[in-house]
Order: C-alpha cells, then sequence, then structure tokens
C-alpha cells in the first residue's frame, strides 16, 4: 500500500478544514483513544469546550476467526447533550460504528456524531465530517515523528 | 506574566528529552485533560503502549472560597500495573495532587509516576520527570494555532 506522511502542518491545517465543516453545535468531545487525542485535543481549544474524553477500544478475532471491538472507558457525560466524536481515520468502520452503539445504549437522550481527518470508502459507516478520503498507508506525525533521531 | 509561544518543534523535541529522562518501564498512559492528551498520543505511539486513557478535572471555589478540585472519568485500568500519568504543565500542582489520590486509592496495587513538559518551582508536588522549568505563561501550539486565520 502507497504510504503518505501526515506532517503536523497537514494535520493543523486539515482540522481547521474540519472546523469549517462542522455546521452543528455540541458541547463535548470523544477521542477514539489513541488516534483521536490530538485531534479532540486542538477541537476543544477550538470551540473552548473543556469537556474532552476519550474512549478505548481492542480489536481482535474471536474463536470463530471473527473480528471483533471491545469498547472500554466509556465516559461519564456530565450534562453534555450533544457530542462529537473524533478519530483520526475511519478505516473498515468497525470501531466507529461499535462506538456508537456502546454510547448511544449508555446515553439514549444524548446525540453523537462524528467527525475524521481521513475515512476509506470501503468503510462501513461513514463519518458525518471528514476532511480527505484516502487509499493509502497514512503515517501520521504522532507516529513518525517521534521515533526519528534527534 | 511573560508569554512564551510553544511550538509544535518545541513539543517534539521536549517530548524526545523526556523520554531520554524517564528511567523507568510503565505499561499504561493517562493524560490528564486536555493538556496531556497530544503528549501521551506521542508517549503512547513511542513507547509502542497502546493502554493510553485519559481523566478529567474541574477546579472550582467552593463556598468557603477554598479552592479545590473535582476529578472524574477514572478509567478502567485493565491489566496496567505501572502507570504514567501526563500533564502539559504542573502549575500550581493542585490537579496533580487530586489526580494522584483518586487513582491511588482506587488502585492501590498499581504504581503511578508524573511526567510533564513543565513545571513551576511554587508547585506544592514535583513530577517524577519533567523537561522545563518556567515562569512564564506558556502559549501552546494546540491552543494557539488552531485560532490563527488560515
Amino acid at each position: 500500500m502507497d504510504k503518505h506522511y501526515y506532517s503536523y502542518e497537514d494535520f493543523l491545517a486539515d482540522t481547521k478544514v474540519l472546523t469549517q465543516k462542522i455546521d452543528w453545535k455540541f458541547d463535548g468531545i470523544i477521542a477514539i483513544a489513541r488516534g483521536g487525542l490530538s485531534l479532540a485535543q486542538l477541537l476543544g481549544e477550538y470551540y473552548n469546550i473543556r469537556e474532552v474524553y476519550s474512549i478505548n477500544t481492542i480489536g481482535y478475532e474471536d474463536a470463530a476467526k471473527l473480528e471483533s471491538v471491545e469498547v472500554f472507558n466509556k465516559p461519564e457525560l456530565k450534562d453534555a447533550k450533544s457530542v462529537l466524536i473524533v478519530d483520526d481515520i475511519v478505516d473498515s468502520g468497525d470501531t466507529l460504528v461499535e462506538v456508537l452503539k456502546v454510547l448511544s445504549k449508555a446515553y439514549p437522550s444524548v446525540t453523537f456524531k462524528t467527525a475524521s481527518l481521513f475515512y476509506k470508502k470501503s468503510a462501513k459507516i461513514a463519518p458525518d465530517w471528514c476532511v480527505q478520503e484516502t487509499n493509502k498507508w497514512i503515517e501520521f506525525f504522532w507516529t513518525v515523528d517521534i521515533k526519528r533521531k534527534i
């Protein structure tokens, strides 16, 4: 698969584009860890939202070789009623589908919408807002830069 | 108070310094949100730790005008036994003291240590590892860059 290095400057520009696309008022943000953490931090600053939470997932194959996603550390949402779930990339979509299912069940009165920087057309769910469609392997700066020699 | 702009490049360089200073093996990371989110993401990538969690705090004054910190969204730590708590800056130290208290009580068998990019000498607790001592107001890139016009 083609690799594409995605720098901090790319990320900053795309996050600004994302804020221009999101035509919705929300009062909480949930990052899917680890991928969505930096994005959630910037969006929290931009929208002046302190209710920035995270949620964890583990993907695994069960005994029947079926892929599934376990969701844990579901945040307590305090008074938030409209919550944006963010991730770096929506790939297969398995993670986002499962996170939405778990959160919607736990908080039936909260509206959840989703945003990501990248998505793949083959994903089983499209985020409500997204910046780039890709078929490449994205090498995010937070993965690559920290491992380079000083 | 003097202001100091802290760029992504500064952050990356300091995070690398932090990894050189941390002489401890850990299997989980908790970011104090929002400040520690990006740092936790980079450290999770560097150490190849997927158990990256977050915790929330709210500072407020009580009826007697005493400042206090409420901690919520304490993560479920799965099998982690040695957990690094990270934040961008240890200022008064109130937040870190309260987070350590809550987590140590909830997980008496887990060892918690702390790391931050900045700390102030006046803080009531020093992080186990830190990069810079400062008396300035740090303008972190995640606060400033996203609000600039494109």
